[in-house]
């Protein structure tokens, strides 16, 4: 059995879509043990039927999405939900954490509570996400983890993604792409430049080379690769693309009555539209470099989203992605010591 | 009258597109002479009309536009096109350069030809880009001019960015919003930290603070800032949003009888949405800090993008944006010598 702990009280609809993901998860996945932390006065109303594979254990309280001093949070209430859960995983009662709580919060108190794994300097934020025209998934890192950084920790991210596209994913030789202003090599900063050779010289990554974020929603790799300002400013963009785009294409289509009838008829497509964009799909961010297993869904997962960021926790937890890693990771820390 | 030199041969379509400019800008504007800088054989055919204030000067060979080491091209073709426009500029026969040429031949030729205004340590490439919703303009800078920068030099560049917005945009009092990826004070790397304390000490910027690149389409000031690293990272990005939505959407409209009808009936609304998006309708980039006018339209300018290039080189020159900025830098490099 896979035993998986659930923040329940973190999120935008917690914890109603958070129990709906889990219930879900439950049904569909025999091998799997679940863990609501929450408060039961406040889960009641959406737990609907026992299960013999789900448990409750009572929390107090709850870090707030838009908490101001996140790190203070967490430190401060070591009762709360996301606190306990993570602590069922340091402590080995749980295999996997699954949270939709607040990323900053969450990041701190796993560094706190859970810790890096030997021989990893920084964690990152891996989130899977949808390629546009394949719909295959990619993985982007770093998505806000680590504003500056060293090429040599990239290179440690990169060589997780790898064994988590490999393990995961099922992709058989997942390439590594840098995001970076031009295909050739010898662009970017002295960091990309650092970065690619680095990568180009690791035996047991493929380096595919620079991308351009014009591929961005279609990119050539399974992993695409910066650090954690870029691959935020560049996730950011996409997002106000995105509104700008709707927006616009909104008004032009509203526009007289033939584009107003158009528009009628396409609403059921545009939905289509949207839902293809959506990470909901796919599931959450997996959080690299943890001596434990944490899957961090979006703040505004709905059931099915978190069902999947659940689904994520499971086959990470199966396939033993951390002892994949951990083998490699300490074996060039060995011969570095 | 206000002389401009035109390097009728780079480009895309040059110098089909670029003549047809030409003209366009001599229908419209009486007080502009221009000089086309190329090669007559090959620009015949678009000469149609003699013209009083159209002069050419032949020059030999072209900088191609995908040249591969652009310094060494520039540096060695001094009788192309290019560089015989820039020259024009350097010994003051003519009051600005528009030119859609090679991006990077083209700086390390301003460079090496024009040089930098007194007091100024890097250039940057300021694009004017249309706002989705309300379509008046905003200037991106550093697009792809300075990988690596201090937050002194971003400073000169909002600066000169404030000059240039009020001068030849007309905005009274323009707000400089930095990039970044949280609009808290303290977010980013050192570098953005730095800059942002930088420019809300300057006492003649308005600085608004920090902007998400989630506002990127529809920008809360008029001139956003960032490294060229990051700011061509995020104009890249939005390229390739705007290009996996275009994929989605075709795909999705073109689902069913209904979508397909649908489609058929928005065709027109949606070519309107594309010229919305379309930085040809604004202009072209100043390139910010040389001791003379130069402006870039983009490699695929048709027609009407580079007439909006010519019109935008002529408001520059008209307004004495270069004398306007000289006085207050050379003014604060006195203060520092």
């Amino acid at each position: 059995m896979i035993k998986i702990a659930v923040d329940a009280m973190g999120g935008d609809f917690a914890p109603k879509e958070q129990i709906a993901g889990v219930y879900q998860a439950l049904k569909v996945h025999d091998d799997i043990e679940i863990t609501l932390f929450g408060e039961e006065a406040v889960m009641r109303p959406y737990l609907k039927e026992d299960h013999p594979r789900l448990k409750l254990i009572e929390t107090e309280g709850v870090i707030p999405m838009g908490e101001k001093d996140p790190i203070g949070a967490i430190r401060s209430n070591r009762k709360s939900s996301m606190a306990m859960a993570l602590k069922s995983v340091k402590e080995k009662t749980h295999d996997a954490v699954v949270s939709s709580g607040a990323t900053q919060a969450l990041i701190a108190g796993a560094h706190i509570i859970i810790g890096r794994m030997q021989g990893i300097k920084r964690t990152a934020i891996a989130p899977v996400l949808p390629t546009v025209v394949k719909g295959s998934p990619f993985i982007l890192i770093d998505s806000g983890g680590n504003i500056e950084i060293k090429a040599e920790f990239m290179v440690q991210q990169a060589y997780f993604a790898t064994v988590y596209a490999r393990e995961v994913l099922g992709v058989k030789d997942p390439q590594v792409g840098l995001i970076n202003i031009g295909t050739e090599e010898g662009k970017g900063r002295t960091l990309d430049i650092e970065a690619a050779e680095a990568l180009k010289a690791h035996p047991a990554i493929s380096f595919y080379g620079n991308v351009e974020p014009k591929d961005v929603l279609n990119p050539p790799t399974t992993i695409l690769l910066s650090d954690g300002f870029t691959a935020n400013i560049m996730m950011k963009t996409i997002e106000g693309s995105a509104r700008g785009f709707a927006t616009i294409l909104k008004e032009e289509l509203s526009q007289g009555f033939l584009g107003k009838l158009g528009l009628i008829l396409s609403i059921k497509n545009l939905k289509a539209f949207k839902k293809r964009l959506s990470p909901e799909e796919i599931g959450g961010a997996m959080i690299y470099g943890l001596d434990g297993v944490l899957v961090k869904a979006q703040g505004s997962s709905n059931a099915n989203g978190f069902y999947n960021a659940i689904r994520q926790a499971r086959k990470i937890v199966d396939q033993d992605v951390l002892g994949k890693v951990r083998t490699i990771i300490e074996a060039s820390t060995d011969e570095k010591a």
